[in-house]
């Protein structure tokens, strides 16, 4: 299975540990295309030696790749609402991972869109739980998988 | 003309003066569906007395109907780049202004996709200037206009 996991670069780090822990999960299922998102040397100016034009064509590569998509969502981030964009019309399965102790809100363009799986986390255990049941239903009821 | 203008809600609303000038502007040219965008008294909660649901639906209509879509990208925001992949998607031309005096950067999936015209400005003239160019290029390029 390829998981493309969606996280916040350049609109902020703040986050990219509840990334790495949701990635090293996710590993558990298959391959993830964008591991280097939870990379803690991976800073708010992102990633160093390869242009933006690269890094887009390759990450809708990915996207177009992948089974299904993880997105954590509790830092606004263009890239990230951006990539949830394609990939619905990409008919990917979609979750979106928002905590909610951060004192932010959930964009209505997530929140309010049916398409998307969206679950709400107060710690990350809870998070990962999610990853379980939403993985567990796409190997269910999606033919990719 | 119908334009859609996009810029940030509930990621926050620092740019929301901006945002004000360049949909009074955009209103010279034709009507702006997304003009509370910049309404001084819409906080970081959003809109009220109406379901997320309701806003999502709203929106997508209106990037349907619209002939082209201006986006304020400086404050990341997931909703902004929601808009972008689903304005893509839809064939949408789109005018992308970032705002380089706040210390931000600009997402890859914004900057390294060759679809969107992204343009930076340092002051709101600029920016204006920018739109100027952009519905005038449209305005003999696109079908629909």
């Amino acid at each position: 299975m390829k998981i493309y996991f969606a996280g916040s670069i350049r609109g902020g780090r703040e986050e990219r540990t509840a990334y790495q822990e949701l990635i090293i999960h996710l590993k558990k299922f298959g391959q993830v295309l964008s591991e280097h998102i939870g990379d803690d040397k991976l800073g708010i100016n992102g990633e160093k030696g390869i242009t933006d034009t690269k890094i887009f064509k390759r990450d809708i590569e990915w996207l177009n790749q992948c089974d299904l998509v993880v997105a954590e969502v509790t830092v606004p981030s263009l890239g990230v609402g951006y990539e949830l964009g394609r990939a619905e019309m990409m008919q990917k399965p979609v979750l979106c991972l928002f905590n909610t102790t951060k004192g932010a809100r959930l964009s209505a363009m997530i929140s309010g869109n049916a398409v998307f799986r969206v679950a709400v986390y107060d710690h990350i255990q809870a998070a990962i739980e999610e990853i379980e049941r939403f993985v567990h239903d796409c190997a269910r009821t999606c033919d990719a998988l």
